[in-house]
C-alpha cells in the first residue's frame, strides 16, 4: 500500500508540493464545509463627502491609484461585449505599471489580446479567475506566466474576497449607468446586462472602487446595486461595451438532435425523481441542452400542476418565461445570459438580484446553492469516479471556466449532461485531465446513449429504474462505450511546470494544471 | 486670556478629563470630516449551509450566544409598538447574564420598564443609543448607571459600527416577515414598518444575527433587505409588535396656530433662498410643523413649476404624496414614520430603502446627507451661538434623541424651527444645556416671532432680506425676546458625575451630561 503524502489529495490528484507550501494551500478533502468560524476582512476606505468623483481623466485615476504589485479587478458581466478591461489595461500598460495581480470575476474572449500583451510585457504577473478561453488559455497553458493561475469558482471567489485571500486594491467596474456619486445598476442603459452579481463583491471589498460609464444619470440613481458609499471615482468613457455582444441575443432553442435527446432525458430524470414536487428549485446553465431542459420541464410542470419555488444562477429567457407563467415563484439572479433575462430583472420584482456570496459563498451563513434541489450542469469530461473537468480541453489546454460548477453541484441532485463523444473526443473517461468538481457531488450523468447514477445514490438508482426512456448504465459501461467509438486516447504530454492551480470552492486545491508540451 | 485645555472643546463645553482619557476620546473641533483613511471592521462568521436556523426556543439561543460582558443590539423600527426588546431582555435577565452593553439604534418608550429593570439589576451596565425618554431618561439622569451613556447620531452609530467602535456580539432584530434561512424585509406582514435602514447595520456587522418573527414565509423571501448570508437564527415568537403603535397612524396636519405660522415661515425661507430650484433636495422631520412645511412647500413647487430630486430621512405621508404627484423624483428611506410611508416603500420603486451608512455615515465615500440642499430640524433649545440641544429638557433630564439631527445639519441650508417659548420655557437661550449639534452647521432659525440667520451666512441674510412675511432678527434679539416673556432662567443643579457623553457624528465629544441633583 502506498503511503499517502500531502502531494496527493483525496481524489488522487498529484499536487505540486512546492507551490502548495508556498501558497499555504491544503489539498482537497471533502465537499462538506462544516461550521468553521471565519474572520471576515474589510476594506480601507478613503472618506469623502461624495462630491468631485466624476472625471474623464482615466490616466490620472490610474496614476493616482494603481501601483506596481497591486491587485486589480474587473467583472465579466459585459461578456464578449466588454470594452472596460481593454481601456483600463491599455492605460495601465502605457504608464509602465508592472507586476500586477489580475483578479477579475472571469476573463472573456474580448479581453484576450490585451491580457496576453499585459502578460508578455510583465504588466500582469499573477492571475486569479474563473476561467479563460481561446488564445489566452493557449499561451497560459504554454507557460507564459511564471506563477500558476489560481482558478476559483464564483462562490470560491466570493469566499476568497470575504476572507481576504483576494485583497483587491483597485476594482475597475464598468456600468451601463451611474450618477455623479456612484450609485449604479446593471439594468438601465444601452449596454444593460441585468444583474451585477459578481461585481457586487468587488464594490463591497475593494479598497478603491472606480466605476466607468458612458451614461451619467441624475442623482440619486436607483435602484443602486452599487452604492455611492462604496465608490471612489466615476470615470466617463466613450462606450462601456458593445450591446450586441453583451447578451447572447435572442435565445435559440437547440435543433441539434443529440442535445434534444439529452435534454429530454434530463427532464425525465428530474420529473421521475423524488425532488420533482411542488416547491422544488433548480439551476440550469446557458448551453443549448440546458435551455431545452427548461422547455421540457415546463410541460411536465403544467401536466402535473407542479410549481417551482425558485430558479437560480445565470438566468435565461426560458426561465423568465416560467416566472411570467407563474410556474416559478422567484428567480434568484447572479447574472443574466440574455437580453430578455436582463430586461426582466428591472420589470419583475420576483427576479431578485443576488451577489456572488449569496449565490454560492461556502463560508457565509447559507448560500442559495445550499438550498438547491436540482442543478443541471455540463462537462468537457467526466470520469468513472464522476469527477468533472470543465477547464482543460482534450489537448490539455485551458479552454473553460470553473464558473458556478462546483457551487451548483451542492444541489440535492446534480445532473451532468454531456454527449458520450464530441467528434473523436470522448466525454466519459477513466480519469479526467483536470478535476474541477469532485465526483462525490455529482449524482447523475445523462448522455445521448443513456444515464448513469452515482453508486452512492442508491435512492436515485431506485427512483430511475424501470422508467421508459431512461436507460440506466454504470458509468464504466458508458466510458467503455465512448472508448469503443473513439478508440484509445493518446496520453497528453506535459512539462513539470505548473501553470494552474484549481481551488475547490472551500479554498483547498482539487487539481493542478501543467504546462503543455507540444 | 484663559489657556485652552483638553477639558474644553471648540464650543466651550467643559468635558470630563478622566472619561475622555479612559475612552480615548477627542474633543469636538469641527464639522469638517476631511479625507481620513479608515480601516473598516468585519464580523466573525460561523459558517452554515442555511439549514436548521428556525427555532422557537429563544432561551436556548440566548444561552448559547449571550455571555456576560457582551454587546447586544436591537433596532427601534417598531417604535412604541416594539415587543422584541422586552421579550429578549426578560429572557436574558432570567438567565442571570450580567454586565451587558446595550447598543440599540435607539430606545423607545415601549422598552423603558424593562430597560430600567435591567439597569437596576446589573444586567445592563453600559448603553450607547441615539436617545431615551420618559422614566428611563429620568433614572439615567439621576445616576442609575456607573458609566456614562454614549449618545450617537444615526450616522455616528453607523460609523462606530463600521470602524469597530461598536462591536456587536449578538443583534436581536425583530422583523414582520422572514423565511427559514433568514431573508427578511420590513415591508410585508401585519407589523410592517417599511425601511429596515438602521437594522441593516447590525445585520451586516454583528457576529451573531438573531431574527425574531411571527410571520415565517416561503423560501426564498424577497426583497431581502436582510439576507440569509447574514442571519444565524430565525426565532419564531407569538407577536413581534403592536401594529397600532408602530406608525404614528394617519398623519394629522397640525392645527396649532404657532406651528402653522412657523411652517409657513420655513416654507417662505426655503422658497426665497437660492436653493429653491429645480432638482433641489430636502429632509423634514415628523413633527407637526415639519409636516405642515411639506404642504406649504408643495404649493410653492406647483406654482413655480419646481421639482425636487429627492426627499430624505424619516419618510412621512406628505412626502409620499409629493412623490406620487411627481413633485419629488426619489424618496431615500432610512425609516418610515407612518403607515402610508411604509406602504409606499413596497409599492413605489422610486422609494429606495437605504441603510444608516448610506444615509449619514460621515466616514464612508459619501452619504446622502452630504448631498442635501435643505433640512428642516427641530430643537428643544438653541443658543445664541446656534448650538442646538435635542437631548436634555429644561430640568436637565434626558428626554430626547440625537437621531439624525447632527447628520442632516450637513445640508447646505439647515433650518431649525422652534417656538420662541414653550409655556414658561424659553427655546432660545444664551447657552444650551447640552450641545448636540454645533451652531456652525445651523444656518437659519425660524420661530413664531421671526427668523434669525447665522451671521456666517451673509448670502442667506441677503436672500431673506426684504421678503414680506420674513421678519429678520439677530439670534440675540430673539433670545432677549424669549427671556422677556419667561423671565430669567434658574441655573440647573448637577452633581460632578457624568451620566452621558454626546458624540459628534465624527466620534469626537461635543458635550457631556451630568447627573441631576434634585
Amino acid at each position: 500500500m502506498r503511503e499517502a503524502t500531502t502531494l496527493e489529495n483525496k481524489l488522487g490528484r498529484i499536487l505540486p508540493d512546492d507551490l502548495m507550501k508556498k501558497y499555504d494551500y491544503k489539498p482537497f478533502e471533502t465537499t462538506e464545509i462544516g461550521h468553521p468560524i471565519i474572520q471576515r476582512t474589510a476594506p480601507k476606505v478613503r472618506v469623502s463627502d461624495g462630491d468631485g468623483k466624476v472625471t474623464n481623466d482615466l490616466a490620472k485615476i490610474v496614476k493616482d491609484n494603481v501601483k506596481d504589485g497591486m491587485t486589480i479587478s474587473f467583472h465579466h458581466h459585459f461578456r464578449n461585449g466588454d470594452f472596460i478591461f481593454n481601456t483600463v489595461m491599455e492605460e495601465i500598460m502605457k504608464q509602465g505599471i508592472k507586476n500586477l495581480t489580475l483578479a477579475p470575476s472571469s476573463l472573456t474572449g474580448a479581453m484576450n489580446d490585451v491580457a496576453i500583451k499585459a502578460i508578455k510585457n510583465g504588466t500582469v504577473t499573477n492571475i486569479t479567475t474563473s476561467g479563460m478561453r481561446g488564445e489566452l488559455g493557449d499561451v497560459v497553458s504554454h507557460g507564459a506566466l511564471e506563477t500558476p493561475v489560481i482558478f476559483r469558482s464564483h462562490g470560491g471567489r466570493a469566499r476568497a474576497i470575504e476572507n481576504g485571500d483576494i485583497k483587491i486594491d483597485v476594482a475597475f467596474l464598468g456600468v451601463p449607468n451611474a450618477d455623479r456619486c456612484g450609485n449604479a445598476n446593471g439594468m438601465y442603459g444601452e449596454e444593460a446586462f441585468g444583474s451585477l452579481g459578481y461585481a457586487l463583491m468587488d464594490a463591497a471589498y475593494a479598497d478603491k472602487v472606480v466605476l466607468l460609464t458612458d451614461n451619467l444619470v441624475d442623482y440619486p440613481n436607483t435602484p443602486a446595486s452599487i452604492k455611492q458609499t462604496q465608490v471612489d471615482y466615476v470615470v466617463e468613457v466613450d462606450k462601456v461595451g458593445d450591446p450586441d455582444k453583451i447578451g447572447s441575443g435572442a435565445t435559440r432553442f437547440t435543433k441539434d438532435p443529440k442535445n434534444l435527446k439529452i435534454a429530454n432525458m434530463v427532464s425525465d430524470v428530474i420529473t421521475n425523481s423524488s425532488y420533482f414536487k411542488d416547491g422544488f428549485s433548480f439551476q440550469t446553465g446557458s448551453g443549448g441542452a440546458a435551455l431545452a431542459v427548461t422547455r421540457y420541464l415546463r410541460n411536465a410542470m403544467i401536466d402535473q400542476n407542479i410549481k417551482a419555488s425558485f430558479g437560480l444562477g445565470g438566468i435565461t429567457k426560458p426561465m423568465v418565461d416560467l416566472l411570467e407563467e407563474g410556474l416559478i415563484g422567484k428567480l434568484m439572479d447572479v447574472q443574466d445570459f440574455d437580453k430578455a433575462a436582463a430586461n426582466s430583472m428591472k420589470e419583475n420584482k420576483n427576479q431578485q438580484e443576488i451577489d456572488a456570496s449569496w449565490y454560492a459563498d461556502p463560508d457565509n451563513k447559507g448560500a442559495m446553492v445550499d438550498q438547491l434541489d436540482v442543478s443541471i450542469l455540463s462537462a468537457l469530461e467526466i470520469d468513472t469516479s464522476f469527477n468533472v473537468n470543465v477547464l482543460t480541453g482534450s489537448d490539455g489546454v485551458i479552454r473553460g471556466a470553473v464558473g458556478g460548477h462546483q457551487d451548483a453541484a451542492m444541489a440535492k441532485m446534480t445532473i451532468i449532461c454531456a454527449p458520450l463523444t464530441r467528434g473523436r473526443i470522448p466525454s466519459i473517461v477513466k480519469s479526467v485531465d483536470t478535476a474541477v468538481t469532485p465526483g462525490s457531488s455529482i449524482d447523475v450523468l445523462v448522455t445521448d446513449y443513456g444515464v448513469a447514477v452515482n453508486p452512492n445514490r442508491k435512492d436515485l438508482q431506485e427512483q430511475l429504474s424501470d422508467i421508459p426512456g431512461i436507460n440506466l448504465y454504470t458509468i464504466d459501461e458508458l466510458a467503455e462505450k465512448a472508448q469503443k467509438i473513439v478508440g484509445q486516447e493518446e496520453p497528453l504530454n506535459y512539462t513539470d511546470k505548473t501553470v494552474g492551480l484549481v481551488e475547490y470552492r472551500d479554498g483547498s486545491i482539487i487539481d493542478s494544471i501543467k504546462e503543455v508540451k507540444d
